[in-house]
């Protein structure tokens, strides 16, 4: 198990990552202010994890509150969320009582956004049992849910008091959503970390094949470089926005195609090459860099071409988007591997050409 | 005018307290981050003050979206907090646009509530415009709705950039929620201000005829007290359960009666009687006192008896309180006036015995 200190005062916590960590009630019990807890978790995760987690929290004492949602980025709303405050005011749950959200991305959002707004916030820890959600949307604090109108419109920054990710729990993950969260993890080295970006070109098919040693060193190094990122900059008024490489985009994807239907990573990994697209246009980016990037996509089995949505389309989608600064896009470019910024300091003509790639 | 500042490290903001405050762009400008405002409000406020500001507002340059709400703590729940949401998306509003609440503690809780969680978080000011709102809701950063099944169940601490108390918006106030307001006023004096509550006794009459130099004083004193409270304890984990004074008792009226049958000022005033005759029991508070108590509450047009609801009803209604620790309820009791304790250590019959007398 390796352990890493995400640095933000007095809102810090741990992440621990290594096998077989649902056992460790060791991990846990330092962190609950009383003996009782509420698990959040869904329909898949919960017939395969549920029982194991909640015995050995109640062999250790703890009273758990089983707290069961469908499973699906459709369901990240705010009738899923009522769902979890209706359960926790059924049990009478206090401020002591803490919530574990045990899933992928979607649990994590939607228990620490329950966490953060029931009682004006009560604690929460994140046990993601997903490649996404281990490298991503467990680190940082954001919590929230999606709107009819956009993705992710409502939420708040919140901290979880701890994070264990379970490499072992990626067995039972669908080949489709491991390749997904390495969407991710590619992102960490095209922005901020060439090493790594060429550490993952030679260990891309161990990652594939689950091996474990691989797992644990890209979970860890893509964690500490988003913690890095995040301790400098929880609210996002900065750098943070550099973690967005490809969502712009990404979302103008997932939202035309409707949630689910492209998995994010895979949006963020087509997103992504986009992106690429208007910095090599911009003179930041060569053709050899395009084409490591394309291999190591491919490599991962991510999707590198965006769906045909039509320039106009993709431009409306994007209008809405959050990251939108007094009504001009900004995107996240890349000037080289392991080098990128944020601007709006790009030609428009070259913005329509990369975009009409995917027309 | 007059100004106060709450010391909140990076979240300190300012309190203006004067009359015709309404006009005064020069006050709210400098906390803008963009010339674009929403001003969320009920059909009760709007035609009174929404003109007003607006004019103000846009004769300084800044556009101005007008969020139109239903009037009632009935309506202080996730279906109006969708209705801010939607027009804010409807006019794809962005991180940089200010929310204004203009109105008292429904507005108020909706608005920063909203606030909190559009987008993760976008910057509000406060104009309260009812007295309980400006010596209470608008200091401290409490936001959040409610719940079919508890009264602020849901919601978060979120702080405002500025709070504009503007006296001159008390003339259109209903004289009993003006009492209700001075419910609150009174609590401050009871709490932990011997002085201003002799101040209080002398000044009463003044107050309830609207006179601009005591409701300024009162108002003042009620921040200032309210601020150095929150700013020890901004997340409500030691002294500031004290500001709850008489409100397990008179939410459990509230609660019982429907939300808006009785006035919140007055279920804490009735409250208040009930934690008092508690006190007394305990030997905390003597006859004498209780008597000032009971005058003072009657000066200011407040009920000093709580309605017969029954013991039983009573234990219920109290144990879904969120200020119940580990299954035991707490209360904020007083030992003498102008001094309180948050307390379990009470006696049981002796609770009973207060109960009764309500029942």
């Amino acid at each position: 198990m390796q352990t890493l200190q995400v640095e933000l005062g007095e809102r810090a916590y741990p992440i621990h990552i290594g096998s077989h960590l649902l056992a460790r009630a060791d991990l846990i019990l330092p962190h609950l202010k009383r003996k009782q807890v509420a698990i959040v978790t869904n329909t898949t995760v919960a017939p395969l994890y549920l029982e194991q987690l909640s015995q050995t929290l109640q062999a250790a004492g703890v009273a758990v509150i089983p707290i069961i949602l469908p499973d699906g980025e459709q369901y990240k709303n705010s009738d899923t969320l009522n769902l979890i405050y209706d359960a926790l005011l059924q049990h009478r749950c206090e401020r002591s009582t803490t919530l574990i959200a045990l899933g992928g991305g979607v649990i994590g959002d939607l228990t620490g956004y329950a966490a953060a707004t029931y009682l004006r916030g009560v604690p929460f820890i994140q046990i993601p049992t997903t490649l996404l959600s281990q490298v991503d949307s467990s680190v940082g604090g954001k919590t929230g849910i999606n709107h009819p109108l956009g993705k992710n419109m409502i939420g708040a920054f919140y901290q979880p008091q701890l994070v264990l990710a379970d490499i072992a729990t990626l067995h039972t993950l669908p080949a489709r959503e491991l390749s997904a969260g390495l969407a991710e993890v590619i992102k960490y080295g095209l922005i901020r970390d060439l090493p790594f970006f060429e550490w993952l070109e030679a260990h891309m098919a161990e990652l594939v094949a689950l091996d474990e040693d691989a797992l644990r060193y890209a979970i860890y190094r893509s964690c500490e470089n988003k913690a890095e990122v995040v301790a400098k900059d929880e609210r996002e008024s900065g750098e943070r926005a550099l973690l967005n490489l490809g969502h712009t985009f990404g979302h103008a994807v997932e939202n035309a195609m409707g949630y689910g239907v492209w998995l994010h990573g895979e949006a963020v990994a087509a997103g992504t090459m986009l992106a690429a697209d208007l910095s090599r246009r911009m003179g930041w980016l060569s053709d050899a860099d395009i084409a490591r990037m394309r291999a190591i996509f491919v490599a991962a089995g991510l999707p590198v071409e965006a769906p045909a949505l039509g320039v106009e389309r993709y431009l409306d989608l994007m209008g809405l988007d959050k990251k939108v600064v007094d009504g001009k896009i900004r995107f996240v470019l890349q000037q080289g591997i392991g080098k990128s910024l944020v601007t709006s300091d790009y030609d428009k003509a070259a913005l329509q050409a990369t975009l009409a790639l995917a027309a």
